[in-house]
């Protein structure tokens, strides 16, 4: 993690809880690594590797399923390094991700312990994906009880840390509406290296990028000719899920 | 307008579009003052007086059309006075404010004039006041139509600035779903001196009072215990349009 | 008009707006008929006779422009005094129906005489058929208009009387969800004497009859099966615009 | 309970299915006890006592979780005998309040021994607390469940009582469009007294007065000039799910 | 099953998930028995009989539990006969229908076994039914787990079926807008057939046609009057949920 | 326009309309294009030709309106013509495209003249530009206009041709959800070679194959892995506004 080490201090941890071990490298890295970037804790989530959902090429190389679970794993330990991220993963099984008490009750401990200024998942509904809706409903759920005093967890009870979800791959179909273009043009390099940790899925590299290209040009329609902008913005969007509580409007 | 005059240079001018001649007192208000206080300069563009529709009492009283139109204009020009902002009135009549393209070519002169770093406007949507959309849709088109430079009219083709919608008198029934909560605790005795030149709407002073408390309290519930805010957060509501552009979540 | 004289006082008019000459039939006469049969003034306001929208029988017929209008205006006509109201003609012009500040300004003075205690009129979308969201506008405009002390047409200013929309000819498609179930079975008869006076139109009767009895069906699926409804029972649809206000929760 | 016995007979009884031990108090104080006065049977089912998630300040005061529930149900017992209601807890625990077959069951057999003309409880959507909208689930499942002849539970099958959501927190945030304003003002000192019961939120005593002042204005503007309301009329807002049946357009 | 033999290879099965016994026929049947007519499976699943909560008659005529199972199994097995089509019952129980991992796993392997061209289920919000909503979770979720190859069930993963909704009892309630309206008249005497060996709920016989009738109205309307469309066109209405991916725009 | 003489008849004529002159290259080209394969009329309709608000560097490189107009017709007639397309300018000024009654006059003429098959134009929402909204709203009216057998222009009364919004700069803010993806893959090049001749506008080519590319890509994901789609499948996305009819799900 390359910062100023004489920067303010850091203004609290991003904690992005994500279903599989890839969903927070497409979807936030450029998140991850500017908050990294800035000195910022960043801790990723995984709730499952992915391991039945989202390891297609694998099944069909004939790999087992624990092989499977340990490719990811490393894949996903590999790019949350090249973000600047710390990565835990709960192993709760995916295909379907199943909401239980328990799992809710372990990401109540994440958000206890990391005490998040800043909390990214999926967005609620994704017709292509079940589990995303799921790791989304339990991100939610474990945030508002670790803000409750009388939840038997360790640590204090929580703020109320913005939430953020982040983009699916058909945005349109999911409700997804950003109402955040966040500028990650700085750490973009960071971002790709990321993605390339991610071998098995290496036609995504050049989707992703593209991605951030188109929503850079959406960064700079909304942001105004007189921004500055350099050509090759590239952007990540999100949509913010409570109202922003603000000192000035802009 | 009190503002410490070795600030760094202001960030840009605040526009509010009003389609009578109270409508920025008790619903952008605080934002106009906060404004101000910085040394930004605000100005306020009342489309009409509502000199039909708003000013009951002065009709009950038996008052003129041009003895109300006068009486409108020095309460609102007083008030935007105790804000710390300039006020103009394009005196283009209301119920109904009729939406014309002449209306809106000097709408689009006045943001060529003005170039604003933010622009405060209606809702779209208002079962109750046909003259609150009316006036929304119009803001809107200018503000689109001041970006083109081959839109003919002085000055340089405006940038992109933010729109937020102020909060309307009900706002379920407006579809008004607040995204930014602005903190105005340290303007509130300001916009409390400006409302009180309204003097024939006494009974909303209080009520508008009571909404900028119930709008703090929002504010702290989603900003959290951790801000150190004060018992008496005073708020107001509003809905940003288009994406916000940021280099941080937050 | 056959009502009990001797019934306490009707507890005030109701008010529909139609675009056409033939809307109020199909889509509010047993409304109409029950405030009728109790007593209450009905009026109908059509904004023009649908000569060129929705006569398209008589223009294969041959006849002109002139005896198109004259024949839907004995027809809407007859039918008005099968279900026991006035109907005025403003003979606007349709297809389309042109929205314009001097055609508000009668409707705003038809509700400064009627004083109604209820409005009926289309809703808002219909991708089908322009002219029943122009009329809509209208009809809500001028009922706003009408309430303002200060807006310039004879009588008093309108007091709210609630409003509703009446049922488009394909529901779904106009976002029509309704919240309110009348039902019109003491009338049908009525409504059904009024549909045959539309003698172009008879493949209409039995489709609206058989609305009638589908919404009837919902009407006791909503109601309970403690009502005692007959099995016959007929309904309209209905969606209420405004908050119902009441002393009591059923 | 103090109504005039030779009052026809009460038109049915109320049921209100509250998540936690304070939720019927502000959000459906007015109407309990409106329905009380009126001879109805008035029962609040309390899922819960929100002994984790609404009793921050007994936490923070360092009592045990069987004190704090004794306190909750003390407090609640209390303020639904100041509206004339009886009061049930099922003590099914709160943060998370968890959705389980067991439980809609209870449920579904408090709709059979009621027989409820009128059901109240949360609306199905609240971001900032998952137990009230895991208690709308309930709710409205069970009610569902209790009209089949064939669920097995003791009792007549139930009608099909008409459900109203009561007012959340943040009713924006919440999707909480109000349909029916409640017009609480007689009974409104029955309501306060009840929220002075629950001495531990005692902040929240003026903040839902001010609500109520709040809605009451809003129901004066939606009910017209006309009605005589009084000045200082006092409202509780509510969504209607299903359609309205009824006899009259009003 | 009548059809031509010599046509070519049928296009691929269609899968329909019915949470009980006559949900297929009612809602459904004419798309079935378009699809058998033209050589193509149809396989129903129902997930229960609708034993507790669609058997209202069976429970008044005092039948057991396993008799009205029997009688359920016995009319919807008739009925599918009747249309062309398989039918398998899941017996998964009713009123609630609960939502089990091991009940959707079936349901996967079902999607699995049948690699359907085409999904028919119901929409997912019914107010008046949960367990339809139940119903319609549990097959989406089904068919994208059957999609992947990592999946531990036997078959190969499914592609990408299209999923279409069928039409809830009150279609406005359940937000139910149709963007499909199939034309069922070759098959329509079949599927009133079919409606007829539900003997108990011979009301709905009549119901199902009109609403045929209603639908086959709309789809003349939306489709032009150039399509030479017999007067008595019955239709279907459906929501279809992915987008459609086509090689014309028609 | 290369198509096979031998095909059958031509299934009927594209029609678009299209605000600007550049509007129908980037959004509709490919179905365009495929219509003109198919040996089908597509004729392009634009209202303007985008010369004040679409000719940003036109202006700054100091060129006169009357130029600039010139430029944008010759730019897109060649487009047209790359596409196998008439093209037709309605020069009706732009920035503000004003709605007027003679304006859709003219719009239904040409329906009349043309007897579309399929519309294609603006979706109703774009908050980044007026001037699409007002031709999807004057598009839509005059459709329904030219289909009224009294609406007083030659030629005969309209079919119910199907009509497709195409996508907008940022398709989420507009509310743009497709419903219809199609496939462009076989005209790609077509497309291209079109964009190219819009030279002004360079770094939209690019952008737009990314974006064609992308909806492809979202194609095979929604059509399975069993329809053999190259590897460079290019798609548009598309909003069908009324329901497709059919006799045939799939």
């Amino acid at each position: 993690m390359t910062h100023d080490t004489a920067s303010p201090p850091a203004p609290g941890a991003l904690l992005v809880i994500s279903a599989h071990a890839g969903d927070f490298v497409w979807r936030a890295g450029g998140a991850i690594a500017l908050a990294a970037e800035r000195g910022r804790r960043a801790k990723v989530l995984c709730l499952s590797f992915g391991e039945r959902g989202e390891s297609a090429r694998a099944w069909r190389d004939g790999l087992a399923l624990d092989e499977i679970k340990e490719l990811r794993r490393t894949e996903a330990t590999n790019a949350a390094a090249a973000l600047g991220a710390e990565i835990e993963f709960l192993d709760a099984g995916d295909y379907p991700l199943l909401e239980t008490p328990e799992l809710v009750d372990r990401i109540v401990r994440v958000h206890r312990e990391v005490d998040p200024a800043v909390v990214l998942t999926h967005p609620p509904a994704d017709p292509y994906n079940g589990d995303h809706p799921a790791a989304s409903r339990m991100a939610l759920q474990a945030r508002v009880l670790a803000q409750a005093i009388g939840y038997d967890a360790p640590g204090e009870p929580l703020g109320a840390p913005p939430v953020f979800f982040f983009e699916p791959h058909q945005p349109e179909q999911c409700d997804f509406k950003p109402n955040v273009l966040l500028d990650i043009t700085p750490v973009f390099d960071r971002k790709r290296k990321a993605m390339e940790c991610l071998a098995a899925q290496q036609h995504m590299w050049d989707y992703y990028t593209d991605l951030a290209r188109r929503r850079g040009v959406q960064l700079k329609r909304n942001a105004g000719p007189n921004l500055g902008l350099s050509h090759g913005t590239m952007a990540e969007a999100y949509v913010r899920l409570y109202p922003q509580t603000t000192t000035e409007l802009a």
